[in-house]
């Protein structure tokens, strides 16, 4: 086979397994969003036997063979073609380690997962989602051996989620944050609460759903592009740069959760929608790492959604559809509400100080279970062991505590670190950025175009071209240092509560 | 190949397709309800591909062999390993007149033209939607010149609606119609209309959704198994008997249409989900003809839905949602507003009595289409001149007029016959029903599950395991004669306006 012939079956690889993702991948949008509940086994069956198909096409010798002749002349290749024939190399070996029977029933199991998560959630039913949860995580600690027999199992899952990652990064970033923001943590705790009464009202859901559009014209993400589902636990799914959903979530009394699920995965979307024209239909056109994709998420959440500007831009759209439930609320009465610091239960409506204490939890559980070191049926006593120890709250049901998030459920065990990492990324992006654009000036304009153009440059548009440790240096203009993120906390609560 | 082996084959295949088509069917759904608009070419690809592959299996040789050992010894069958070997055998037979590339071409056509259909209407621009209708019809005539070489092209595709249909039936079905109808609608012309003055007003969306909640729990449809999306053309999609999905439109000014498209919808819906469990899996496990389909729909929506008791369930459920706009409305006044007839521009919205001919004008419509007697670009000035002649009425855009369905959009050419057929089917198997179930209490009570389960037992069990006309004779207790509907017709009506 010669280089020429590998590249043209390359490519027809790419369209069949895009083709087997796309339906794969909606079959789980859809039911995750509007399918019956019923539906699950039937769904499960599908997704099964097609993720069969693209593990039998993944691991076939032709698809060895063509990416041997491709990196044996891999010095000749273009970036773009090196790089396609990598991701297929790093795919390819961690699905060979799978034989295909246990592979297809792992898929069937997430599958079902996912419809017992969401059930076990609402009934706060922890021992309903147990016996998969227990399946997940054996699954992910056998391939963990096979994949890297010798390191520390949970260090081989960090790196599937960033190249590189493992404990010796993550225990000292922790370590730090634990050391650095505890003690603020502690002193907002003892100053006044800022008056939220305000939110403390029905929002009704229909015109939530009147401010979602708003919020996604001042993101700059078209519709046409992009659509909006709903969700117990939001996410971003993106099919092509023509076909990326999100999600969000809508309760009558908590307005701000759906504006900032909104804004968080528009984060996510912005990213996939960015990505080059020249990557489309190849392997590279998705997002980077994880961490690089809650970069961008967690950037346009806390660092543009719960800034001043932006609640200045925000509060005529919030008057306009509830004129009453904001009568009298103004600009920094939003930006102090948008941004109460409080120890509490659940991460995904955690304020930026205290979130990172519930990602580190969630770290903390992840290494135990991945070690070995507590049985399934002990994780939400340590959850809530933890959560009063490190938060000083009490977790009242199963609901609020270890059954919050959806993640395990579809299989993600090492990808909460990412949360914590992207944050701190966006910061020292942020800085950077600040010495090209307006950034305040575009955030408080309601147009986030220039921003996003800034980021769609140095970031989105490589879709998975340049490496994460690339991806960081071109945002942040330099190598990573989490100082910046901490010192950004420390200086936006200080003032915020006048430390 | 033993039968045995054989039969093993058999089911290892419909295995294979129903995942290939639940695939094919989530991507087309999720296309027509929540992705955005831009997604199309994407989706088109996907959607060929994998129907690509399905041609490929289905007329694949072995699939030939198998059907051959089986058939050969149809006579030791069940009838329902025949059913299957035959069902297999007339899929097989239509698409191994289709060269791969062709059914591939022409399914991302359709995915397409869906796409190009949706924005054409709401544009009322015929023109953008002309060449693919133009390549459909094409499409169409080609595939039945090939099936059935030297019969009447439009026959050959009616036959695949429903087996043995011809315009032998429908010619005399439809004269009839026009005939005896024909002097009624005139009549009912000349004599007042009722005051509908009550449904012109606003009914605010997000309460016609709650309303949509309570017609599908009269229609004692779970929504555990049954899901409610919202588009342009209301239709039923179902996966499985756990996997069903309607569709319904809102428009605030029209609180009727919504409710009449989900009892409609509903009623396919039922059918889906009454399928035997011994059938679940099989090729069989799908509703039959498209005009046992209709009949069922139909019933529902105007049989049940229009009737005096069924009006009289509905005002508390609208009362207490719109307790300003139905001020002052009994049962009976609702009655006539929803039974309200005369010549319209809209046959999903049409009243039973004009509803065969807008049908009929359909079925004249593709006669010459098919036979290639009129050009594409002279189809919506042939409609508006049918509207008038036949209805009387001036069709004022495309959007109302010709662009109006979208069924030649997804291929469906001869379809439309099969409206006017179930709507006549329902009213004799009503008439037999009416025997053994108490139907007019049970539609008063706002429980619909007695005629669900008679309608069950004759007719949804069955799925695809009886032909077409063994159902109507089931749920009729007798053969077929269009004689009741007309009688139906003329006694509702002629009561209705004291004729």
């Amino acid at each position: 086979m010669t280089t020429t012939e590998a590249l043209n079956r390359l490519t027809e690889l790419e369209r069949t397994l895009r083709a087997y993702n796309h339906a794969i991948g909606c079959l789980n949008y859809d039911g995750e969003t509007v399918a019956p509940r019923n539906a699950a086994p039937a769904r499960g069956e599908t997704m099964a036997f097609l993720s069969g198909i693209v593990h039998e096409k993944v691991t076939a010798p032709e698809t060895g063979e063509l990416i041997e002749v491709l990196l044996a002349d891999r010095d000749a290749l273009s970036l773009k073609d090196r790089r396609r024939a990598e991701l297929l190399k790093e795919g390819r070996d961690d699905m060979t380690l799978i034989p295909a029977d246990e592979y297809m029933a792992y898929q069937q199991l997430l599958a079902e997962a996912g419809q017992v998560w969401h059930d076990a959630k609402l009934a706060s039913d922890y021992a309903a989602y147990a016996p998969y949860l227990d399946k997940i995580i054996a699954y992910n600690r056998r391939f963990a051996a096979r994949k890297g027999p010798g390191k520390p199992a949970y260090d081989v899952l960090l790196d599937g989620y960033e190249k590189g990652l493992s404990h010796e990064t993550l225990d000292p970033f922790f370590a730090l944050l634990r050391a650095e923001l505890t003690p603020v943590i502690l002193e907002v705790a003892k100053r006044p609460r800022p008056d939220v009464a305000f939110l403390d009202q029905p929002y009704p859901v229909h015109l939530q759903r009147k401010f979602t559009d708003r919020v996604m014209a001042i993101m700059g993400i078209s519709r046409d592009d992009c659509a909006v589902g709903e969700t117990e636990h939001p996410f971003t799914e993106g099919f092509n740069k023509h076909d990326v959903r999100i999600t969000t979530h809508y309760h009558e009394g908590a307005v701000l959760s759906n504006l900032y699920s909104v804004v968080h995965e528009g984060g996510h979307a912005l990213y996939e929608l960015g990505i080059g024209d020249d990557l489309q239909g190849t392997f590279l056109a998705g997002g980077s790492s994880m961490s690089i994709h809650e970069s961008q998420s967690r950037f346009y959440e806390n660092l543009i959604g719960r800034s001043r500007p932006f609640c200045e831009a925000l509060l005529p759209e919030l008057k306009a559809l509830f004129p009453q439930q904001m009568a009298g609320v103004d600009a920094e009465k939003l930006y102090r509400a948008a941004n109460l610091a409080e120890p509490s239960l659940i991460r995904t409506e955690a304020d930026e100080l205290t979130y990172s204490i519930h990602v580190m939890i969630r770290y903390e559980l992840e290494k135990a279970m991945i070690a070995g070191d507590i049985k399934t049926g002990d994780i939400p006593g340590e959850w809530n062991r933890m959560y009063r120890e490190y938060l000083g709250v009490d977790v009242p049901d199963n609901r609020r505590g270890v059954l919050q998030d959806s993640h395990w459920s579809f299989g993600a065990i090492g990808y909460f670190p990412s949360y914590a990492l992207g944050s701190a990324y966006g910061v020292q992006m942020l800085e950077n950025m600040e010495k090209d654009v307006d950034v305040w000036g575009a955030a408080r304009g309601g147009d986030l175009r220039p921003i996003t153009a800034w980021l769609g440059e140095r970031i989105h548009r490589y879709g998975q071209l340049l490496t994460p440790k690339e991806l960081v240096e071109n945002g942040c203009g330099g190598p990573f240092d989490p100082a910046h993120y901490v010192n950004y906390l420390k200086k936006k609560y200080g003032e915020l509560y006048s430390l």
